[in-house]
């Protein structure tokens, strides 16, 4: 509690040095001041992020009900069983305001409690929209430098922010259950743009061979995902089927993405990397204009630019005009003297 | 086809001036122009903006399978038995990358299409994070301009830009089903907290009445949405029984959307209003950020900054600084000689 009162560049360094030194608690708190951007996260990531870009990200996503946390809980099983070392970042989509409760699946993951190469952690999807990306290519950055092999952050994909964060990870999973309803098959045409990978789970049940089938042909009709222009065509992402319940094809799908990792350096893996530095310096910048717009004497006029725009009195792009006019004023001064 | 090579300015003033005459195609291309954050949108919003504040905005959000087309569907249908106007934005989470087909629902709506006061509107989930509220708002707004009394925007409510959609609208519905799964019970708890009005659909189905008893128990436990804390508390919102394939509860619905028009004025109405004007605003700052950013002369210099980031060579938050003093510099130009 004590420590609460000390300075955020002190406390980072305590914490980054007890988190680089293995301990789990420090860890978990670097992640909850990440979450929760607080200048203790700035000075930590300063500090950290120079040491991480070793670990594998893979981002897992899919509709609600594929499997999800099933299939993250046996990959775990799987890279344990290899001697690895494997965090998961779990992007809670039960409340994207205030946080909320863990999913009932992750209790499944309370059997690497005693474990110290699995490190589970649940994150909102809360905050400002287009913080979601950044916030867990930070924490990502953090047990990467905290020395973690593999890191999969799942999430469910039928939002906008939360497809963004699956599809800036160095590889993306895109995971499909047989015998989905309509709406959920017209998300599936979308998520296949950003795989690397596409899983079909629930292989036991009837329909999964020919729901893999019928992903194939569609993949085939999608143009692959390629951000950047001057770099080799991707090949198209390979469909695999699994029963994460039983751990039928997860040893396979853990050798497809070792064998991504590998043969795509400079590919979609690199594209992934560009956008997940963009979105984080995006954020951070959005952040400290936040706190230009919101310091002592600037607040209130603020407040009244979005008051007439409420009302209706001032357009939307007259109002950007004069905050964007104002904040060039305040650039004059050094950057970090505004908060 | 001519008309592309006109000056924005112009070719704004006249689409805007043919949508406020009742040209239907008129407003359909204008919305396209918003959904493509054009400069003729631009001109056309400083434009329209002034007129709209009029309409009522009512977001529809709910899980996957919840029923959400179909009861706007039926919305539709008791709108126009009471002579009114209506437009629906429906935000289609079928591709967040590159748009993509109309879910096979809208189809429904096809029976409308000879009405003028009925107008449908299918929105991608894409383009930069944090745009998704600001574009629909913008739709609502040019809507708004044009005179339709009542907008729906309809999103699932699964991802956390979808939920900031409906959550920025006047009245908020959350819509569920009986017997959704686990995955999707966890959903709906952070979906109860932007509601003014849940709706449970498909009320023929058995659990109905017992899912809507449950939602209510779990509004009592949930703290009502309220981000102005110098307004009136709002009451916790009531929870409706509708079958809207039938049409049963639809009126009911529809006039408790109108009490919440009425009776909510200052309460979360306003403090969504707020909320929109704010991601209106912000996203036109994003995009002049980013305008500036990519400016020639700067482009080459601002890539290689990410690029440093992606390499892991240079931390996000002093990438943000040095974009940050590159755009105070920039800033001196006067608003709009940046693209």
């Amino acid at each position: 509690m004590g420590d609460r009162a000390q300075d955020p560049v002190a406390r980072a360094t305590g914490l980054s040095d007890a988190a680089l030194a293995g301990d789990r608690r420090a860890l978990a708190r670097l992640l909850t001041a990440v979450e929760n951007r607080t200048p203790v996260a700035e000075a930590a990531l300063r500090r950290l992020y120079p040491l991480a870009g070793r670990a594998h990200l893979v981002g897992i996503t899919g509709p609600p009900g594929a499997g999800k946390s099933t299939l993250v809980a046996s990959l775990i099983a799987e890279v344990r069983r290899a001697g690895r070392s494997v965090a998961v970042i779990a992007v809670d989509p039960s409340s994207p305001i205030t946080g909320g409760a863990l999913l009932g699946d992750r209790v499944r993951m309370q059997a690497y409690a005693g474990d110290r190469d699995v490190f589970i952690r649940s994150m909102a999807a809360r905050g400002h929209a287009g913080g979601l990306a950044s916030t867990s290519g930070a924490a990502a950055a953090v047990l990467d430098a905290a020395g973690f092999d593999l890191i999969l952050v799942e999430t469910v994909g039928t939002g906008q922010s939360e497809v963004e964060v699956a599809a800036t990870a160095d590889t993306t999973v895109v995971l499909e259950a047989p015998e989905m309803g309509d709406e959920i098959q017209a998300i599936k045409a979308g998520l296949l743009e950003v795989a690397d990978l596409v899983v079909v789970n629930k292989g036991d049940r009837p329909g999964a061979q020919r729901t893999a089938s019928q992903l194939r042909a569609m993949l085939v009709a999608t143009p692959p995902r390629n951000d950047a222009h001057d770099r080799p065509q991707p090949k198209r992402p390979d469909v695999l089927v699994t029963t994460a319940s039983t751990g039928e094809g997860v040893p396979e799908l853990l050798a497809a993405l070792d064998a991504h990792r590998i043969g795509d350096r400079g590919g979609t893996t690199w594209s992934a990397r560009v956008a997940r530095a963009e979105a984080q310096v995006g954020a951070i910048i959005a952040d400290r204009l936040r706190e230009r717009l919101a310091a002592p004497g600037r607040s209130a006029a603020t407040r009244d630019i979005y008051d007439a725009v409420a009302r209706h009195e001032l357009d939307p792009f007259a109002a950007a005009d004069r905050l964007l006019a104002a904040m060039s004023e305040d650039g004059a001064r050094p950057p970090g003297a505004t908060g």
